[in-house]
């Protein structure tokens, strides 16, 4: 059997997936679709998730969307390198992180990421400096626990580090443009403001496989 | 050891906790915490769970929450009587819908809730009426998956039914206001927009131990 990963360059969703399957070390068959050319929309993508979105991935016959539940299929269709720790116990507090990191961060993260990438949304806007005031309290939290161990839950990598790496990547790269600069001051540069989750971001970055999974028009 | 519930009455999170407890038959002591008293937010809760939200599951030492990281511990500790289905292509489809309704249903649903039954809103809105149009939409494909089986993922009811299900019960309670007769128009009764879904909801209300998860204000 084949696993054939859909996925979009920049599609933070798609990054954790490509992230996992470089962690599990499982052979995969890439399809990188263009999101500007509304590729995920064509007629063959919604045959397989009919919300036309990625990623989307095919391990032969069966089909799964929506980055958790793909990370979930992974972890229990092929066991060995664990993204969900050793233990129910451990398992879950990854699962927790990854729920609370869509709950409480994403969409804060997605209204600034949309306001100056996509330029949906006005970075000056009394709504984005509180998005940015909320990210900024939970880094914190994240900070914290960066400061006890290496990865976001455990000894190991796994899913809470694939899940919010990707997100935290997209809000680096629009933080990082001009008309950021008012947002961008309580949180940049990283490595001052938060020195661990900063060691974090090298240390996923050294992951076997890594350079595979980085958005291909990111490089350019 | 015991499992320990902390749960609100009302909350859609907390009752799906208790709708998997009831699932795995597992024994819990019940701690009905009084959320207009706040009384999640007290010490001994946040020192539980620093979110001070509900549910907040302990078992033995061991702490857990956020609803969906709940069914994900329960299903992995204690796995007879599956949540999450017989195999990994069952679960992974599961907790896709389960993704699903919380990314593309819940903060509809959570919208008409706060504008109708917490006064945070104006169910006269445009936001109200195009929440209500999307939470229409996705009802119908949910309309779908139940015309051809009895549960929303396979012929057991599990983590799907038990996510969804709250939310829709308190999303009728808000629709069932006076004020809410325009909004509601498109959707009640149930039964005729979606006859489907509505022998559902009499599936769920029958399993066992369903009473005890009823929300106990609700009753009066």
């Amino acid at each position: 059997m084949t696993i054939d990963v859909y996925w979009g360059s920049g599609s933070p969703y798609s990054w954790r997936v490509l992230l996992a399957l470089e962690h599990k070390g499982l052979p995969y068959e890439s399809h990188l679709l263009s999101l500007p050319m509304q590729e995920h929309k064509a007629p063959h993508m919604l045959a397989l998730n009919p919300r036309g979105r990625v990623p989307t991935l095919k391990d032969g016959d069966y089909v799964v969307f929506e980055s958790l539940a793909v990370l979930y299929y992974l972890d229990r269709k092929y066991p060995e390198k664990p993204l969900f720790g050793d233990t129910p116990e451990e398992g879950a507090v990854i699962m927790r992180v990854c729920c609370e990191y869509q709950a409480y961060i994403e969409p804060y993260v997605m209204r600034i990421v949309r306001a100056l990438l996509y330029g949906n949304g006005d970075p000056h806007s009394d709504e984005s400096t509180y998005a940015m005031h909320m990210i900024a309290g939970e880094a914190r939290t994240i900070e914290g626990r960066l400061s006890k161990g290496p990865w976001i839950v455990g000894e190991k990598p796994g899913a809470a580090d694939y899940m919010i790496y990707p997100g935290i990547m997209l809000l680096l790269r629009a933080l990082a443009l001009p008309e950021a600069r008012e947002l961008s001051s309580r949180f940049l540069p990283v490595e001052a403001n938060y020195p661990a989750l900063g060691r974090w971001l090298e240390r996923v970055e050294a992951l076997p496989g890594y350079a595979r999974t980085y958005p291909p028009h990111w490089r350019s």
